[in-house]
């Protein structure tokens, strides 16, 4: 891991971009982490539009979970986003959906399991790496959130990743079957967010996934409005639901 | 309206049953409420058991509304509940229900109705006269939430009565269909509280509720469990859903 940049704003938040392996990313950490008083860390799943273009979103969840309840966060560039290399297949399955959604045809299982499944098969691995390197820096000791981003890498990052002690998702996109399998063998809390009048995703199958989570614990906020109206006290009740299972 | 007891708590809440034309009530009001500094109000909506069954859970809610947030909090006892006179129409309706229950037989839609109308056609004007006696007291000045209780009786409340600025309201019971319509009606603030996993309460037709309701602004907090599994941070999101709405 290589930090390309130091950044330390006014609250004493400190915010650093590296590479890892190639992978740019971006981490938070507040003024009170030290090695000798490590915090706990969010990882913050971004949405496939790059972090160039996500930064402003990202930034201020962290810096708010940073400032606010003294977490650290952790974001990396998603396989096939912002400068990072795209390959074939997924074009194609970009391009099979926006054909089928301009033809007005139903998005059937196997465009959305072309399209979704090979980034999380990519992305997963690449979560599970940084975590091994982000635990080891000074100051950050676990446990372990993860929020945000496309909810298929998160649910099945928190079905294989035993680390992931509490998850909050947001149910803004398309989910295969075979991530339904995975949300049954989520046992950790999980807050579910979901917006009631998302264009682009259907309510019920944010519903069902809801109900397929293994998880003994789970809350679901649904609010009024779409893909990107989520109202700003969501940030707060993200907060606070990492500082109920955090500790 | 006769005060008839006065409790004085540690941290200031002052706790005073009354009775208001025959009928019991409770008002707990913050150490912070003057004539020259009134506060909001919130109505406290029980459930049908007899306030003296469930004043455990009311004083709790309230207590801590008016000790975190400086609310007071008023609730009274519904009609045919606690030492309230029964009718005879309810007590068939109830009958009837047990009946169709022990029987296996689905509850339809008559059934709901004789149980839940004539409730909520007593109830509300109970509520709405007892809002003029409350907001004539000294230290109260709204604006006026209400929570809790028989969902169809916050319902119509919140469908007619333009003094309630904001509802959370419990999706804990069977609603008639000319309910949905009084839904449809309501415009203000709505946080509305699932349990997934409620035995008596029909998960879809709690879902379909929520998406009737007017409101432009409404938020729906579903969470696993049963009737009575209610998490405890409900009870801070319920708050901070008020401190947004009510000021």
């Amino acid at each position: 891991m290589q930090f390309t940049s130091e950044r330390r704003f006014d609250d004493g938040v400190v915010e650093r971009e590296f590479t890892l392996d190639g992978i740019p990313g971006i981490l938070w950490t507040p003024a009170s982490a030290s090695a000798s008083a490590p915090v706990p860390l969010i990882l913050i799943g971004p949405p496939p539009l790059g972090l160039g273009t996500v930064y402003a979103r990202l930034a201020g969840r962290a810096r708010y979970y940073a400032a606010e309840y003294g977490f650290a966060s952790a974001t990396i560039e998603l396989p096939g986003s912002g400068d990072r290399p795209r390959w074939a297949e997924a074009d194609r399955a970009r391009a099979d959906l926006r054909r089928a959604v301009a033809a007005g045809e139903p998005v059937g299982g196997e465009l959305v399991d072309a399209l979704v499944l090979p980034l999380v098969e990519r992305a997963v691995p690449e979560w599970r790496a940084a975590l091994d390197v982000l635990l080891a820096l000074p100051g950050i000791g676990g446990p372990v959130g993860y929020e945000g981003g496309i909810i298929s890498v998160g649910v099945r990052l928190a079905a294989v990743e035993p680390r992931i002690a509490a998850a909050a998702l947001f149910a803004g996109s398309l989910v295969p079957a075979a991530i339904f399998e995975d949300a049954r063998r989520v046992t950790v809390p999980l807050q579910v967010l979901l917006q009631w009048d998302d264009e682009a995703n259907p309510r019920q199958a944010a519903l069902d996934l809801f109900d397929a989570f293994g998880s003994a614990e789970k809350t679901l906020h649904a609010n009024t409005g779409g893909h990107t109206g989520v109202p700003a006290h969501e940030l707060d009740a993200g907060a606070r639901f990492f500082a109920r299972h955090l500790k």
